[in-house]
């Protein structure tokens, strides 16, 4: 069952990765081996067309993918992502992307999980990607 | 043969990409089919670790992919990722990041790249991506 | 809606992939951009360790993709994968395989599906892939 | 450096993969952290349209990265497979198919290999692959 609520996730964020916070996201729930986070909408991730750019979206499923796993683990601010593959299925609307983050993996070295992506009000996600996480031996002393 | 050069490339971002301002990189050499690009370093590219972080590569590996192919085909902006894996490889030091695009095929409709990135004055990559993109059907009319 | 049978698929496979006979599926569930397969065991399979080998969860995800397509739009024979990203989370035991997949994306040109694939009885996934199949423009002629 | 032949990986590969007899293959070259090996012509590769599937290039993928690791750590039947990306460039001709495998990463625990893959006689690829290998804490001892 997960550890860390939202707001302990987000107050470790501010703490490690201060300059996230032009990122401008919200952890929204926290289900066992399940996280919700939304990429509150901002120009500044808008590419030519319109749209949300790719690094936007890739970057929202890396931080997704990377809470899902501290909400289980708790605060172990070395885990790394290991490999990411994403495909981008359809325009994102200029407006807050929602990503799901499902982990199909949870090992004492290894963790995966399935990231789906839906603009606002979309039921259609706007991209699929599939996150590997690696875990330091040591990380239930950094707890 | 390429049909832009590194400055008209860095223009055109300029011009179409206003906010990538802020991300810092230079492109260094363009032949047939293959484009060098440099992250320069800044503090916000780093995570905890004092590493350069995922995000920051993987927004890496799509820009040198993205002028790599408009290198070839001329200023599309609308051409867009479609897919893209990452395989981060080593711990990639607080300096700058080399990246190299080499295009495995340049279609009608798709083209594959394979990126690989280096910090400087190293010689083992610090991470591979695998970078598809879709290339509108009206392409030759946007030039 | 799907627009083919599991039998007709079946029946397909076996006019234009024969080799496939040894491979040893059964298509057993086909709902709207879902397709559910089964992979019956055969020691051919096996690889050292008495697991199912990767290229036969490989094979069988390909295999999924394919039928799930070809539910949607008919016999087109010459739908091609254009790229294939699996994650191997468990070791499956020596027994059939279950591959869920569901169409992420259906578009005129492309789709894209999520596979899970399960051991026999089993809850959590042995692997999950990510699919994707370019769809030949005469599509519709070739029905 | 290499610590085992071609004839070796091959020697190994019948004892413990019997069932690979069927597949057909050579390897051809070894050096450091580099293997190529041949996917030798048969009509059972096939699929409609003519060209060699999907599957059997795949399991060439797979194939060329665990006998690269093997070339290199030495006969670790149980290293296994964590994931694979292949791209699929160009329909691959009806004749034998190389797999040239570098690898990117050779960690104690991780191997990282890019396989790139031409039908006989061509120099444009007709498939890239990055395949991830974990190996198992008791490799040293298996030798």
């Amino acid at each position: 069952m997960p550890v860390m609520t939202a707001s302990e996730l987000e107050a470790f964020a501010q703490a490690h990765f201060p300059q996230m916070d032009g990122f401008g996201f919200r952890i929204e729930e926290i289900e066992d081996k399940f996280l919700r986070i939304r990429l509150l909408y901002h120009s500044r991730h808008l590419r030519p067309g319109g749209t949300i750019s790719g690094p936007a979206l890739m970057t929202l499923a890396d931080l997704a993918m990377y809470f899902a796993v501290l909400s289980m683990i708790g605060p172990v601010a070395l885990a790394v992502t290991t490999s990411l593959n994403i495909n981008f299925l359809r325009k994102p609307s200029p407006v807050d992307v929602i990503a799901e983050c499902r982990l199909l993996k949870l090992g004492q070295r290894l963790a995966v999980g399935d990231v789906q992506m839906f603009s606002e009000g979309e039921t259609e996600p706007v991209a699929q990607a599939t996150v590997t996480y690696s875990i330091p031996p040591n990380q239930y002393r950094e707890r």
